[in-house]
């Protein structure tokens, strides 16, 4: 898949807002993000041990395409789908143009890396990354981020996880963690229920290099209280947002694979399963009602299929359901499903 | 539940834009709200045999309250939930003040029952009701309709269930059928799919008494392409409203317990059931993407239990499901999933 046909970036134009990209800045993000999708396949075929990614590759009517891959019925992964697209148009939705009013009358290029992973265990956890990177007139930005959803309350796994995002945050720039872990609270955040997704990891969006790392509000709960404060940082130049994307994609499989083949084998019954499938409603109702990536491809026309990939394989809601006082379900809700300084590092 | 501390609708000025609504209009309508409610439960409980509502009474924070009543695991209805709900509030939310300007500024109320049926047996139609009725500030309306959402094809079922609509309809207005009818094709819409969520039914909105009977469109689909020309109608008072949209709720009963009684015990197995559940998804994606009911409850910090008690018990998703050519299944998607003219009056 090629952009010769995608709409040029207005490179005289974006000095005066951000640095501009070097001019193969598409096939080296492009790339980059294809190159993440084959390696975290490789990865989690070798976790699951018996299941293997199907790929459709497609193309968009209106400009671009992709490859989807889907493992389904795996022995750890009950389902797991890693999507690579490459997309362009003549004009960006109204939901980011609000964002980025610069990029309006502009054609965009879009491409990006999306998983989710749907365990058969419940004891481990779902987990969703997402990496992707826009250009739109005289605008580029990465965005993107990873997030850990447990069903059951396992401390050290947390932890593990977040220093590892930390580790790679830090190898760049001494805020990027304590900013993009407080935007990932804020962003998986269901209003609705006032319960956070999962225990979070690191969100960001509209990285551009200029000073702001952080532009929200996305959300109105606990995490957006502490998120408003944040101070500007100097401006970054597009090598340096590119790297720490790169860094980001790598530490996938560092932070998650320890979790996944730690609890793989962990003995389970039909509760747990039941409650399993219960919470897999609320990642549902997450990306139906919130999700920007979900929003974006629906209203550009993208490919449903690939898009609700991360919809879960099997599902329940049960009205008026509350966990029983005492149980690991309680501590769920009680301690996991909101916002924590997880590495004791926020003070 | 009163509603002595809800804002007064502004009975001077409804004149310029609708007739005014009597003095008792509220109690009037909450009243009959409630009163729909009980005998759909009740002969909701005769089909089932075995199953009983439970019902949990609510208050809203900021005011009103509601009574949602929920049958589950029952001989015929994995679940059924069964919603009335008589809010108020300083401000309607931005998404009803766009289609309804004369509002803002003004405290509205809200008084209305909502109804979704998740059969056990996939050979009966999932089924969707809802009524209601606002006021604020000038302004007045009725809104609402029924729905069938079948699995398995049925086309005598499906004229059953249009006709007994239609025969509600005539008795108030020769308009409101084929227009009505149109606009619930319109309505239950997945524009991200381009299917119908099923065989339709009636749905209208912003029915205060002005001879627009029609205000789309509400979705981009081939049924917007033919809703777009409708005549309008002589003026109409809130009586007559009133009157037509009891008729519709009493319609409910007649349009669909012959269809529930006549499939309940027809044999199935493991592909039916699989089919049932994969096409629940659709139901959840319709309603947390599109339903202006379920959009409404989240923005005015409704009660989620209540709101999304239309939610199905056991869903399933699956990555590029596609029946199998000549199948039921198939039929479903190519005949049944499509704006059709069931009664054979569209010309």
């Amino acid at each position: 898949m090629t952009s010769y046909s995608a709409p040029n970036v207005d490179r005289a134009a974006t000095t005066a807002a951000s640095m501009p990209p070097p001019a193969d800045s598409r096939d080296r993000v492009s790339q980059f993000m294809k190159s993440i999708q084959d390696e975290i396949c490789q990865s989690l075929e070798e976790i699951d041990g018996s299941g293997k990614f199907q790929q459709d590759q497609w193309e968009r009517p209106d400009g671009g395409g992709g490859r989807s891959r889907v493992l389904k019925q795996g022995g750890v992964f009950e389902q797991g789908g890693v999507n690579f697209s490459e997309v362009w148009g003549s004009q960006l939705p109204p939901s980011i143009l609000v964002q980025r009013p610069e990029a309006a009358g502009h054609g965009f290029y879009a491409t990006g890396t999306s998983m989710v992973l749907h365990p058969c265990n419940p004891y481990v956890p779902t987990v969703h990354l997402n990496y992707r990177y826009f250009e739109a007139g005289p605008v580029w930005w990465f965005g993107g981020g990873i997030d850990l959803t447990p069903y059951y309350p396992n401390l050290d796994d947390v932890r593990h996880f977040h220093q590892t995002l930390k580790d790679a945050c830090d190898r760049h720039h001494r805020e990027y963690y304590p900013v993009f872990k407080r935007w990932c609270d804020e962003y998986f955040f269901l209003k609705h229920r006032q319960e956070t997704r999962g225990v979070g990891g690191i969100f960001f969006d509209y990285q551009d290099g200029r000073g702001e790392l952080y532009r929200g509000p996305d959300a109105e709960g606990p995490a957006a209280q502490y998120s408003r404060t944040l101070d500007e940082v100097p401006q970054r130049d597009w090598e340096s947002i590119f790297g720490f994307v790169q860094d980001c994609g790598k530490a996938f499989i560092p932070a998650y694979r320890p979790i996944a083949e730690g609890r793989k084998d962990q003995p389970y019954g039909d509760r747990e399963r039941h409650f399993q499938l219960y919470r897999r409603g609320r990642y549902v109702e997450f990306n139906l009602v919130y999700d920007r990536g979900t929003i974006f491809g629906l209203q550009t026309n993208g490919r449903t299929e690939s898009i609700l990939m991360s919809l879960p394989p099997m599902v329940r809601w049960e009205y008026g359901y509350e966990p029983e006082v005492g149980t690991p379900e309680a501590q769920l809700y009680e301690v996991f499903l909101k916002p924590q300084d997880w590495l004791g590092i926020e003070g």
